[in-house]
């Protein structure tokens, strides 16, 4: 190759740089990033003034971070990325409960929780019972098996994005599951909601003609020794957003039936849990 | 396509998104990003902690960024993306003057000095006399060429990385040809020097094993009325790090005689610029 770096041989000029010693993983990701990087900006022939475009963007997307803010997994979320990482570690055989993203809005430590109890404490929006079983793939029920539940309240936010307006632990709650695998709670129908969209991944939202929304979702975590761990939500399907999530999360399999019954709706989902080690 | 994301079909999941009042260009540049960034993750099958390390890193990259520091800038430069997107943008026949990344250091507004006044203020370094002429392709010399040139000192450093220990405008100067095209003026022979290596960046070449340094380089900025702008620099051919440089900006043309002659040092290069509108 050239002794110095050239448009035709760049990614060479670049990765023929990484020392000796690099590790064989690091190597092969970075080569790859670079490989992909240059072949993107050779694709668009990126001009001068989109690239300041981009290095402002990246800058102002990490300045907004905050303990509280995390706008480049946003800009992941918005992108699909995050999406496909998750499905790329995920793979599961038809029948196995599919992940979805996680979102930023888990909090751990919530209260545990006898079945049956609520985890609304604000006492707004529609009450809804969410109840099913966890199973392994064999159909048995799973004991101790514990589901960590979050959710938005009636107005579309977390406890955590409203700390003076809804209690602690409003909507969120841990249950475990006796002999039986049967889980049942009291929550609220969730409501769909926009992600943040007052920085730079809203801006550009907006550029590509996109709405922030997510359809209503119920977030559970579901674990239990011995079995992989599932991070997923359920989906309320009649959502005007089901078919257009912002973060993409929505899944055929996660879209679970939500049923009026007299004042109260009803949600039934069965949660089925791979082997660790098949 | 399938109502939903999924890994096989993420790249048009989210493309589709886009609506349909997104301009020509953007909606280019956005798909062909995403198709990339996919495709990137899909060839190295991008683990969650990997994922996680991004997420991270990239913040750590925009939070150190400040009025004084660009962190991005420093990334984009040493993955090569400065000098690709330069390439790309600035493709000139063989013969014309070759440019180079333009680098963090440029100032605006350094004092405009007569034809073999000194840069140096200082008094530090190796005195090095800078001379040529700013051509035309024909050969012709460009008349009311200006030339906007700056160098580290003697210790590797910008004056404006030490407001304190520097004169202000230490080693920079703005030069007018007259009919000759000739330009002629005295300053150090530039060192090498590392690019900022304390932050994210720094601890990625670290990784990468490799090192911060620039070969030593004397930067140009050359205007004329009805020619392209050329940003470059020369480079000392004998540095340690001309086949290294960490931002990938040396290029064959660019390596510059420099002849010791008695106490001083001489580099004599011509620019030759190409006409606005061929």
């Amino acid at each position: 190759m050239p002794q110095y770096f050239s448009e035709a041989d760049s990614v060479d000029a670049v990765n023929a740089r990484m020392g000796a010693e690099v590790s064989p993983r690091l190597r092969r990701v970075m080569a790859s990033l670079v490989s992909h990087l240059h072949a993107f900006i050779k694709d668009v022939q990126l001009t001068q003034e989109e690239w300041e475009f981009a290095i402002e963007f990246l800058t102002r997307t990490g300045q907004i971070c905050s303990e509280e803010r995390q706008e480049f997994i946003l800009l992941s979320d918005t992108l699909g990325v995050s999406m496909l990482v998750d499905a790329i570690n995920n793979r599961r055989p038809s029948g196995a409960t599919e992940n979805t993203v996680l979102g930023p809005f888990h909090v751990a430590g919530a209260p545990r929780r006898a079945m049956g109890e609520s985890i609304s404490l604000d006492g707004k929006g529609e009450g809804c019972l969410f109840e099913g079983r966890v199973l392994d793939t064999q159909g048995r029920p799973i004991q101790g098996a514990c589901l960590d539940v979050w959710s938005d309240n009636a107005d579309g936010f977390y406890d955590v994005q409203q700390p003076e307006a809804q209690p602690r632990w409003n909507n969120r709650g841990v249950f475990e599951t006796g002999a039986d695998g049967r889980y049942s709670f009291l929550g609220i129908k969730p409501v769909s909601y926009p992600i943040p969209h007052d920085g730079p991944v809203g801006k550009m939202l907006v550029a590509l003609g996109r709405h922030p929304y997510r359809p209503a979702h119920m977030h559970f975590i579901v674990t239990a020794p011995g079995f992989q761990t599932v991070v997923t939500h359920t989906f309320v399907g009649d959502d005007p957003y089901i078919a257009s999530d912002a973060v993409f999360g929505v899944k055929d399999s996660l879209v679970a039936p939500f049923q009026k019954e007299g004042p109260m709706w009803r949600s039934s989902f069965d949660f089925v849990l791979m082997p660790l080690s098949p």
